[in-house]
């Protein structure tokens, strides 16, 4: 359920129990939906007295209809498309890029990258460029140094992968704007500004607490694993705390056992979830008021970057 | 058969007339293979007869085993290892960068481009910049004047996309070396040098003469198709000739009839099939004795610089 984008619950008689056990689900999980009253052949002047006590009841559209007559299926897209959230296009990085401008991309190629590839993100902002009438420049960290003296004017915005990301800061200007492709990513999945809230958990860490790491893919871990090795490392590193983590992976809603005691939950960028999913686990964590931070924002800010990552979005961090 | 990378026959008797044509089938498509004598637990004394038969016939590795034992397999995979084509990696473009250089990639972003994407070439071409640990500079070609406005020395080399070649050589110093990202695929797939060998076809197209071309996908075309409406267009108003023209899309290795009557054939990228598979429908041109021309090294042709952008793998034009 906690997938969908919408919702259509089918009653053909008066509410019970079950409906508000329902309609409370969806509402706890902000699922938009309607109430179809089906077999109105059947129900006959019943039907209008139905759709009065449901609309008052849970205040949703209510539709009248009939399945098998196949009536008032017609209205049913139409209201479908009306109650399903718009999902406001956050653009990737093109709102921060003017015609002409320079934006460095710093792609670091590692030994697991697959042979003549590039991932998403970095495919994702090279392009967001382009459409935005800039000119990309695309280099590994190590040739960062030389791509800047090879140009006549300072870039308006350099990329980084996190794991470069001191390197990076190092090498460029300070007057220079400069993010992650983990943050962008954050950003454009709607992440963002609850990861930054969430920074000041950080902070109250103490010994004992359950740190929630939650991955949306399945992937096999690498040795070096970014979620799962290194993260924990550096936030023990950071708060000197004896921390207990918990790993879960996979594109299923995590169950309310499983994050009940979570002091602070660390989640991955969710490339292989869409959108709509991964604000609806930031949703969900707002909800369970369970401080939820995106992979690309805990990096930066462990490694004491993050406000001026975060700055070319007019962000600040408040701890 | 003409998909395979190798061959195995498997016999348990004396060679006949189906042994020959299959034989003789797989030296025409020029693909290596084995013969496997089976049931040698049954044959006895005559396998090693049998063996020596096939050998001097074929001229092929031969190989005794059973199936039903589970005898012989283990050498089998050995020996096809060994017969399979090495299919030596030909470099996409690293071998023109050398470090520190800087090259401008110029990427048209059509209407049809799907959002946030790239499409493979220009990904492949990015990422092997940069393991050549050179500096990839991405744009449109509105904004490529303005990128070479922008660094402080000339780029190494300008890849475009074939629509934008006459734009681009306009918008560059002479001495630049410039390709395009079919030619490097064509290169890439080995079919650049058999394409540029076949352009003197090109100049002998008369009044009437059929020209295949020859589509390795099925999609369904655009309106403007670069290779149904306008390498045709561009090819009859280069030649003056009243051509004849037939489409054959598909994986599937065409049947000699559908080309018979060809006086050129002029293929697409085929981005869709592996390598080992163009180069095998370049031997089959090859040995139809039909010129076979690639569609980025047609579209530069008629566009009249084809010469310069083969340059760059020190190739020339004979006519």
């Amino acid at each position: 359920l906690y997938r969908s984008d919408a919702s259509i619950l089918i009653v053909d008689d008066a509410p019970t129990e079950y409906e508000d056990l329902m309609v409370e689900m969806l509402k706890e999980l902000d699922i938009p939906f309607l109430i179809f009253i089906n077999k109105v052949d059947i129900l006959g002047d019943k039907a209008m007295n139905l759709s009065t006590i449901y609309e008052k009841r849970y205040n949703a559209p209510v539709l009248l209809g009939s399945a098998l007559r196949k009536e008032g299926l017609e209205d049913l897209g139409e209201i479908l498309l009306k109650i399903i959230p718009t999902d406001d296009e956050i653009p990737f990085l093109s709102d921060l890029v003017n015609g002409g401008d320079l934006i460095i991309l710093v792609v670091p190629i590692d030994l697991g990258a697959p042979k003549g590839r590039l991932i998403m993100p970095q495919v994702h902002g090279i392009r967001d460029v382009l459409d935005a009438e800039g000119v990309a420049i695309v280099v590994k960290e190590r040739e960062l140094r030389y791509a800047l003296m090879s140009i006549k004017q300072k870039p308006k915005l350099v990329v980084t992968d996190s794991q470069s990301i001191t390197k990076v800061i190092s090498d460029i200007p300070e007057d220079v704007m400069v993010t992650t492709f983990s943050i962008l990513e954050a950003r454009y999945r709607g992440g963002l500004e609850y990861s930054v809230e969430s920074i000041k958990a950080v902070e109250e860490l103490e010994d004992g607490d359950e740190v929630v790491i939650m991955e949306a893919c399945t992937h096999r871990p690498l040795t070096e694993d970014i979620g799962r090795v290194k993260i924990p490392r550096w936030l023990v590193n950071h708060t000197g705390a004896d921390l207990r983590f918990r790993i879960i992976s996979g594109k299923e809603f995590p169950r309310l056992e499983e994050i009940e005691n979570a002091k602070l939950i660390i989640h991955c960028g969710g490339c292989v979830v869409n959108r709509a999913s991964m604000m609806r686990r930031y949703r969900m964590a707002k909800r369970l008021n369970k401080p939820m931070i995106n992979y690309g924002v805990m990096i930066t800010y462990l490694h004491g970057c993050l406000e001026r990552c975060i700055s070319p979005f007019g962000m600040e961090v408040k701890v």
